[in-house]
């Protein structure tokens, strides 16, 4: 039923090597990167050809196969000595997106049951990865989108789609399933400075499969409330804490106080492979910094006045209390408290 | 004293005609238009070669001189007539600004004790309007910065100052005046899509006069405020109602909503020329709606998909009862109501 708005991947394995979809040139030029290497496939996620917690877990289980094929290329016998590095760069491309860390974790929890060339095992390993997180956002989907009342208004932030994911999406995600099922008559995306992802990468995926879209600057989030306009704030998640505290794109914490004033409700759409069990609440959460340059220019010319500094946090984090629900594949866990994070886990 | 953070004006009367910085072209071009005649002028205002209520107001008295000298050398006995069409076009560049409609009203109450040729009655009256601003606005800049606690942190919005005003600046004058007696220590500025006043404007004003401003994405604003970092919140205004009411750029309301959130004071600094007494509150107030192509793109280059629709008002209400100060050069109204408001006039 929702296959007709589902038609991008941005990640894909062809031909014996990975292939990304260079979102840094969206939604002007559509094309696909080939990478060999596991520090080429590390690269391209720091330089964010690829961005999007859940899609660089899949790009990095990906550079795990790469990593293998090199290694076992040079010491057969030694490749699990020689992959190290390899591992090591992938492990630091970017710093805030757990999903990049857990991916890495699963491929090496196989090493050990390895025998001869590592890479039939880890390859499948990877598409396996790769197709459940597909099938997770489906879910997901499904979850979110019956949350809804009829005739729902959204709005979403940055881009947490099919280019951000293994496939169709997390908030994006029900936000496929929400149209699809005819629940939702109003998309609005906010452009989601400074990278643009609302502007470049959402309102680009919502064209390709044909769902309205009308984007906002996110300075009129606020009044978009107020007028009534909105029904439900959906957005993804980079990481969630035990007690449901949720770290995403920079703009997203200001999205749910106003929504909280506003009486609009606040989702966040996330794979469990976000949730973080290990830390207990937000405060622990490294807030990646960025250049200055991302604030002072766009698309590489410089907009602001010469000698003008900046300050760039990439994410925020929303405190749990103003969540009304997290959305897993496991399931939906309204107003998150530490306990009913918990119970996810049974 | 704030002499040294006072280099900039925007609009100049010089060699017998007006001359407009251009602002479409800054930070990079620094570019003076030479406007000789009213419809000129008013184009100039349309295509915001100036913007910012009072600077609106100032060019619009300055387009008045020009008009009445036409209608006189067309007509010298019934330039009054003449003139008519003129000042329709100038009174209709620019819905919101009320100032603008001041400014003519000003101009035209002297037509009937005009004998001969008006221009250097006109001429004057446009040059007492553009000092009175700037003796306002230096005026607002002590009061408003006297509210200010010692090592005050700022965030302003959009561009309120020598650009925005017949020079010094409505809430950047507050931010010069408190920069230069010691107050401030920090100055944010959010860059104010789509736009981008506060980046290429604001940010430009503050780097020419040595005044350290950093910016930020709008979206990190609550971040910004929930970390500690700000005290203010400091913006200008386009239109105030009878009751406190404020409407102004895109994007204030939020902030007003957010500083409510996390104890943060908000202050509006306005000349008494925006307070509409006419409105009892923001619900009468017409809000501006501009093209999409403006949120579509950046600096005339698309940015967004093609296909993508786009909402863009150019203005929000903030209701008075989110305001912590309203400071004029009549005196500042703390928690504004329709009863303080109307102290100011007496």
């Amino acid at each position: 039923m929702t296959q007709q708005y589902d038609t991008i991947r941005a990640v894909i394995w062809q031909d014996n090597v990975l292939k990304l979809l260079d979102q840094r040139k969206l939604p002007h030029e559509e094309i696909l990167l080939t990478l060999e290497t596991a520090a080429d496939t590390a690269q391209a996620i720091k330089d964010m050809v690829v961005r999007g917690a859940p899609a660089i877990g899949v790009t990095a289980a990906f550079g795990v196969v790469l990593a293998a094929r090199a290694a076992y290329a040079k010491k057969p016998n030694h490749w699990q000595t020689e992959i190290a590095t390899d591992l090591d760069i992938l492990a630091n491309a970017r710093p805030t997106a757990v999903n990049l860390v857990w991916a890495l974790e699963v491929m090496k929890g196989l090493f050990g049951q390895i025998e001869g060339n590592p890479e039939p095992v880890l390859l499948a390993e990877a598409q396996r990865i790769h197709e459940e997180d597909i099938a997770a956002n489906k879910t997901m989907g499904e979850l979110g989108s019956a949350l809804f009342p009829e005739k729902c208004r959204v709005l979403t932030h940055c881009n947490t789609g099919s280019l951000a994911t293994g496939g169709y999406g997390t908030a994006l995600g029900v936000i496929r399933s929400g149209y699809a099922n005819g629940k939702i008559t109003d998309v609005y995306a906010d452009e989601t400075r400074p990278w643009m992802q609302g502007a470049r990468l959402t309102a680009w995926e919502l064209v390709q499969d044909k769902i309205p879209v009308t984007l906002i600057v996110e300075g009129a989030a606020a009044t978009l409330m107020r007028q009534g306009k909105v029904d439900w704030v959906i957005t993804g998640s980079d990481r969630i804490t035990a007690n449901g505290d949720v770290a995403n794109k920079i703009g997203t914490y200001s999205l749910a106080v106003l929504a909280r004033q506003h009486g609009v409700k606040f989702m966040v759409v996330a794979p469990m492979s976000t949730v973080d069990y290990n830390l207990p609440n937000g405060d622990a959460i490294e807030i990646e910094q960025r250049t200055a340059e991302e604030v002072l220019s766009i698309g590489g010319k410089m907009i602001a006045a010469e000698g003008a500094n900046a300050w760039n946090p990439v994410f925020d984090v929303t405190p749990a209390e103003l969540v009304d629900a997290i959305v897993t594949e496991k399931g939906v866990v309204e107003h998150p408290t530490t306990e009913k994070m918990a119970e996810l886990l049974k």
